[in-house]
């Protein structure tokens, strides 16, 4: 596995430069996994308290930015620093092949993956515009790209080796000294495993979680269906621990993603969490404790139709709904300019004393 | 009638150093704005339809990118030109003053109308921070603010011959050569002259349109509704023309907006609303004819509540829901990001052929 550098022309750092935050930490099991989770960071409250205060001395009408206040005062609690900051944004995408390309559940063919990965390095693509537009640097890492996991209809898609060196390789990807960082994936037939992630974790029948994807039609959407509903079967009596469900229906790309929210919650690095794919990965912490999900946003609720039933289910209301279903981060991507109007304003604009505006009557 | 140069450190011109798009044409009396509406610009079809062609060979499945690709469309239909350019967005703010603001109908003195203009001069209001946030030029534009309109629930709140001025005050304030204006009010108790301006064009109750505003309490909520209901009852019989609605209960700042949103419309300038005050002006215009509106997009829907009943009657969805409700176009600038990616990603994307990625099965 090795880390491609995507940076587009906004890009702020070459690759491994910074600490890798996780170092210490990149666990090998799922055992030295789970003894990791107890010895999370929370909340830095009395940065989260200053914000709150700075807030309400600002010249608008109380909780008038709406959202924006939310977001400054998330913000100060994970980077556990106020005032927060928005100068260094990073973008990062896991991409990973699937097996179960094979069974005709995507719109696309599986080279499509290495074929995309190659145009974010080129610069080709949506991902690499958006992150010029805010700003934000953008790594790309791949994920064995030509071992895809097994069919997961058929057999576990990877082994818990295998699923927790991919978990380790998310963790060492997440470097210290970003302000947030923004998740996505590239992988051909990874709806397929998001929506067998959901119904795992969360229960329903794949006609629930299934959606279009890339674009499939009628017939490929029956397929996707019934690879999820073979899968779930296959692996009943096995789905309890969320770890193994991710060994059993996820992917490498999946894997990695879990490991870096992981990373970042360590490294005090705020997450934007990506679309329906990389929510589904995310789920994998949420079901483990809810509360590993805090330091996280879900950056826009996508198209694909399972989202907004997952967002239900991990109890979070996306930033925006554009109507989009890209993946490759660009619905986190999309979401930056509102952390950094949260933060300019939180920063920047006068209180009512330094401005000589009056307060309410 | 004087605009202030309200510029922020990422402004990019000086006053009245552009071209007046609506110079020309700018009306004196209703019959005369009358008369304009007939020959106002369509879409460029053409460069839509280049628009449309290039997004289905961008490097992603079709329609992936939801609303962004809508919007580059929308933007090259309006502005006249493929590709779509986002490199010079402007913000307008028009503020005034209104006789109303006597019945306690705000939570704040009137005297901020004048105290907000300053802070937006001086740099220190949110909107100055979410114009540097997106490299925005912002102006601000004074309406009388020492000639409030009259109590429009006990007169009508202008003359014709004010109502008109103030339109073509607003149609002057409108320069060529901006690929986006986003318009925005400020003005102490406005949000009551907005739902009086809602239940004359779409009928209803006060209650229906009226909310909190800046954050009145319950007491001051029923004198709004008070406010309203006294002045369906006083004009009842002359609301059947919008223009008529707009100088009965509207005020200076939304009547400077009307004028402006049709200034746009000649200079090839696609608009993008603020929220429920900003919105009920527009809707005038949507009374006149809905078409007249095409060129606009609504950025964000306010935590004002009547603003997403008002969306429904003009058949628009924002952009975003950020629960914002501070007006001085604030959730317009917040939108200019959006617009921002969507040209980015329509302009600078591969096509699959540049890129040699595999179109779909």
């Amino acid at each position: 596995m090795a880390g491609s550098n995507g940076d587009d022309r906004s890009s702020h750092a070459g690759p491994n430069n910074g600490a890798a935050a996780g170092a210490q930490e990149a666990p090998a099991t799922f055992d030295e996994i789970r003894q990791l989770l107890g010895d999370l960071p929370g909340p830095d409250l009395e940065s989260r308290s200053a914000a709150t205060t700075r807030q309400q001395q600002l010249t608008k009408p109380r909780g008038s930015l709406g959202r924006l206040e939310e977001l400054a005062e998330w913000l100060a609690a994970w980077q556990g620093a106020h005032p927060p900051r928005m100068d260094r944004p990073r973008v990062a995408v896991f991409a990973g092949n699937h097996g179960v390309a094979a069974r005709g559940v995507s719109a696309y063919p599986p080279e499509v993956t290495q074929q995309m990965v190659q145009n974010f390095i080129d610069g080709g693509a949506a991902i690499n515009q958006l992150c010029a537009n805010c700003d934000a640097d953008l790594r790309v890492y791949e994920l064995a790209l030509e071992e895809p996991t097994a069919d997961f209809s058929q057999a576990p898609a990877m082994s818990e080796d295998e699923c927790a060196r991919a978990m380790a390789y998310g963790m060492l990807a997440v470097e210290e000294g970003f302000d947030v960082m923004a998740l996505g994936e590239m992988g051909i037939a990874n709806t397929t495993s998001g929506a067998a992630l959901c119904c795992a974790l969360f229960g329903g029948t794949a006609s629930d979680w299934i959606g279009p994807g890339t674009g499939i039609d009628r017939s490929g959407l029956g397929r996707k269906a019934e690879v999820v509903d073979q899968a779930m079967q296959y692996h009943q009596g096995h789905l309890d621990d969320p770890l193994e469900v991710l060994r059993r229906v996820g992917g490498l790309e999946l894997a990695a993603i879990v490991g870096a929210i992981l990373a970042c919650r360590l490294a005090r690095t705020p997450v934007l969490l990506d679309g329906f794919t990389c929510t589904a990965a995310a789920a994998v912490l949420y079901k483990l404790d809810p509360h590993l999900l805090d330091h996280c946003v879900v950056a826009h609720v996508s198209a694909e139709p399972g989202h907004r039933r997952l967002l239900q289910e991990i109890g979070k209301r996306a930033l925006v709904d554009l109507d989009m279903r890209l993946g490759e981060a660009s619905g986190a991507a999309v979401a930056i300019p509102l952390l950094q109007a949260a933060v300019s304003c939180h920063a920047g604009m006068a209180t009512f004393d330094e401005a000589g505006v009056s307060t309410p009557d």
